[in-house]
């Protein structure tokens, strides 16, 4: 225009809140939403923007934004990500999220939407995709390491990639173990607690989803043609595998510049046991540029460390959704 | 809580349309609120988050995040902002920008708030709070460089801090210096449109808000005891008025991160005609651990590089006042 004043021209914002997320989203929607992000990633048609990470402060809190822009899905925005310690004591969930979506071609905000089970979501559905991609395809046994919140999910994502016939698990407070157990029995599949080195021992599929800053899994303890997912939180010095492990695998990864730097492959890297060209993108795998587990006997690994696109997509899906559903609510803005 | 599973309390969230700021916020409140901030700033009370800025490579578009907290106001959040130049066409304004704020005390999100208008609000207050701080006393005829729509603003909100009698204005294209006019029409101020020359003999304080990337304003064109606010659109490489002017000047800043790389000052550093330690937080003026002016005769020189913090602030306020006054829509979230 002319003069450029602001115009006040309507907006509809469509809503999604937290408790509309679970009613919505099937883990198959996640992990569609995932696999075409981790695609979009490799193709560089998707970008992560520079990660904000604040300690505010105030309450103890960590906070901070994770957002990026997806040309193939045009997705926009970011996620608000943080942590208040104190929530618990207020009945609140200590992990807040919210998604802020934008119209790609005008800069609008499009859609406030609720974070949190998303967020469980597009994690659990990360390591569903490299399973998918990279795990054996007769796998019979997952094991778990953790039984945290996250545990849960990655579990019941990683049952709909394989035909398995048993769950092993280990978590660092033995007597946390329940969700684990109940978890199994709710998939049908037989449970049984065992130490970390049983669990190597075992698994053809090892899903690590804790925040350790220490190896648990030892580099011999896993058995030629394993699959490991490690999952948990992505910090400067999160470790929840010996390094050498990495050395001994063939590692992918979701975001190389994450991986070697707040993820799994940070002490591998800077001891010098493997180099960032190690690393593929499991996104080139999804993408046929690079052919994924070669061999029975190759032991493959997946350091997911979380990216604000795959937020950015299980919220834009969560929205078609909504809408499709007629149960968005829609805000004039 | 116990297990960690996510809970689906319910919250409010605040929607405060771009079309409802005009009624709910005037320019004392934008003051009055960027007064606030920075002193706040400067205090350490209040810090910005590191801005994400990105060209996205559609639609021509930049796009990005300004975020931060203050903990005396306990605002937390972000404003998204981009700038969309195939909006006019659609009959859209270019600039597009949305406030997102957070609950500091739980990381819940608060309310969402149109940005458009509160972001010319708060730098035209900027500016405003410079010019209270800075500018003399007697101060009678403002010089503006600018016309374009963030210029009426600065002078609005200008006229409220001394008792001007004449607005001088110049700009790069002199057949649009209607607005200039205009304004100063309404605030019922002679108006002469001069050149810059003329512009700098006269004024007492100048406002340059332009999107200039080469001097306009020359060190000696500005008599002593001017105070100059440089308003214009920050990064890299935007340069209003000749370096050597703040070399000769007090030079005084919202932020000095910002004023060096970004702002205004950043060629007079870049050349070494200043140092980082000449140049002044505008919150150590306004906290009483600055004089500010010092003489009648001394230039002073205001960078204003616009914070997200001052976008919290005013989308604060806002939200108290649509509160208040009953007009905001609540959303169940």
């Amino acid at each position: 225009m002319a003069d450029g004043a602001p115009k006040l021209e309507a907006n509809l914002v469509t809503i999604v809140p937290e408790a509309e997320i679970a009613g919505l989203m099937t883990p198959q929607d996640a992990y569609d939403a995932v696999e075409a992000t981790f695609a979009a990633m490799n193709s560089g048609a998707a970008y992560n923007f520079p990660v904000i990470r604040e300690a505010i402060g105030h309450a103890d809190a960590l906070y901070g934004f994770k957002s990026g822009f997806d040309k193939d899905g045009l997705s926009l925005g970011l996620k608000s990500g943080g942590y208040w310690p104190g929530n618990e004591n207020r009945g609140l969930t200590n992990h807040q999220s919210t998604v802020v979506l934008f119209d790609a071609d005008t800069g609008r905000v499009k859609a406030l939407v609720g974070g949190n089970l998303l967020t469980a979501l597009r994690t659990a559905a990360a390591s569903a995709v490299s399973i998918n991609h990279l795990a054996r395809k007769d796998a019979k046994v997952l094991g778990m390491i953790g039984a945290g919140h996250q545990s849960a999910f990655q579990m019941r994502a990683a049952a709909t990639q394989r035909d398995f016939e048993k769950v092993v698990g280990w978590n660092f407070h033995p007597e946390m173990i329940g969700r684990l157990e109940e978890t199994a029995r709710d998939l049908g599949l037989p449970f049984e607690q065992v130490s970390l080195e049983e669990l190597g021992a075992q698994s053809d599929v090892i899903i690590s989803i804790t925040s350790s800053h220490q190896a648990g899994l030892m580099a011999d303890w896993a058995k030629p043609g394993t699959h490991i997912a490690c999952m948990g939180t992505d910090t400067k010095g999160k470790q929840e595998v010996d390094p050498a492990l990495l050395a001994k695998a063939t590692v992918f990864t979701d975001e190389i510049a994450q991986s070697i730097t707040i993820g799994e492959a940070q002490h591998a890297i800077a001891s010098g046991l493997i180099n960032e060209t190690d690393i593929t993108e499991i996104g080139a795998v999804i993408n046929g540029a690079h052919p994924g587990r070669q061999n029975d006997q190759e032991i493959t690994l997946f350091d997911g460390t979380g990216v604000g696109l795959q937020d950015l997509a299980v919220a834009s899906k969560v929205v078609e959704l909504a809408l499709e559903r007629g149960v968005a609510t829609q805000v004039n803005f």
